[in-house]
């Protein structure tokens, strides 16, 4: 059944993101291609390649939203223990998965699957598969829980396999006054506007020169209003 | 009493990161560092503007980390909820702190500080100013949470000077080796030599072309010999 509103959080799992190695993009990807197709992204945490750090942070969340994501650790190495723990989490275990282990195969040549690489291919006994076309090793998913690389270009690859498989919710939609004042002149009039139109959920941005008044509802016409209504107050000023 | 090993959270207050507006700058910059004065970065979340979410992550974390840093939520306008969201994870309430007061009015002048922009000023009773010498209003420090604005430039001058108040750790340190192998190939004696080196945390990250093997530690002996069994493991191949 359809639902209206639909959820999400995301788990970023990965040392190199705590320690500053990296910088994180696929927050910002998923935020936007969720939002697209109506599926609010509500949380997210960055956890370190610990098993229990994971085991906890996805339990926390997978009850709690309809859809969660992970990034990261799926790879062939022994810093990789995402499959594993996401296993725990759900009280299940890891196997070869047969079809992945094919993949593997095909991409790779037989012969040239050493146990490195078949680990990409040993998941929780209850995964079904996530398409990868750029390196082939699948990413999964295990009832609500999408497991994914941690690799933009990968994560974006599965991301598009998952998105088959999601059911969105209605699409928040966002408009956007730029005013070229500061947030606190126009910051009582805002907060009155916000009391008027509870279901529209407004938001104040300054940037240099300016600020942003951002505008967000699953209520169109409430949301049209509003926005008309505060230029209204601006002209008026 | 100086602590060899020191910890620390990031809570990012803010739905425009959430709803993928904005991409997120402070993460990377605060692991960098923390890293560099010997602090830890363990966890991030990101909530929304929701108070109750704010002061469930609030309280999640500041007994369980040294320090505590939140980003966003501290200006003018009503969706700005971090101050009093704050109070209330401390069982505290927000007060007119004259210190901050008074430095809004010297910054934009006698009777141009209106209901807004002394919102500003509003903080949890037991706060300590953090200096802003970007825009003037203060971020804040309560206990070991230190309250910060959202926009990278303020956050960063913030954190400047949050990190006069901060007592570091042993630095981890970390050494590199950029390979033109898949990581799969090295796989096996990069696992053993973790096995066999507990206290270096040993991470493989591929990029375009081979992969890094990035060595972690604050055991800089045990570090050194790390990285240098594995060059000669590489070197007779």
């Amino acid at each position: 059944m359809k639902k209206e509103k639909v959820t999400a959080a995301l788990i970023i799992i990965g040392d190199e993101i705590l320690s500053g190695r990296t910088q994180d993009l696929n927050l910002n990807f998923l935020a936007k291609n969720l939002a697209e197709i109506g599926i609010n992204l509500r949380e997210v945490r960055v956890v370190p390649d610990i098993e229990e750090e994971i085991v906890d942070a996805v339990n926390a969340v997978r009850k709690k939203f309809d859809y969660v994501f992970t990034s990261g650790g799926i790879g062939p190495t022994h810093d990789d223990i995402t499959s594993e723990s996401i296993a725990k989490a759900f009280g299940d275990h890891i196997v070869k998965n047969q079809e992945a282990a094919e993949i593997l195969v095909k991409y790779y040549g037989e012969g040239n699957v050493n146990e490195a690489r078949m680990k990409m291919a040993t998941l929780p006994s209850r995964s079904s598969l996530l398409d990868n076309p750029v390196s082939s090793a699948p990413g999964f998913r295990i009832e609500n829980v999408f497991v994914m690389a941690g690799i933009p270009k990968i994560f974006q690859a599965m991301f598009a396999a998952a998105k088959k498989e999601l059911i969105g919710g209605k699409t928040t939609k966002s408009l956007e006054i730029k005013i070229s004042l500061t947030e606190s002149i126009i910051a009582k009039d805002f907060a009155d506007l916000q009391k008027k139109y509870p279901q529209v959920v407004m938001g104040s941005y300054p940037f240099d020169g300016g600020t942003s008044l951002v505008f967000r509802s699953m209520d169109y016409e409430a949301l049209e209003k509003a926005k008309s209504e505060m230029e209204t107050i601006l002209k008026n000023g």
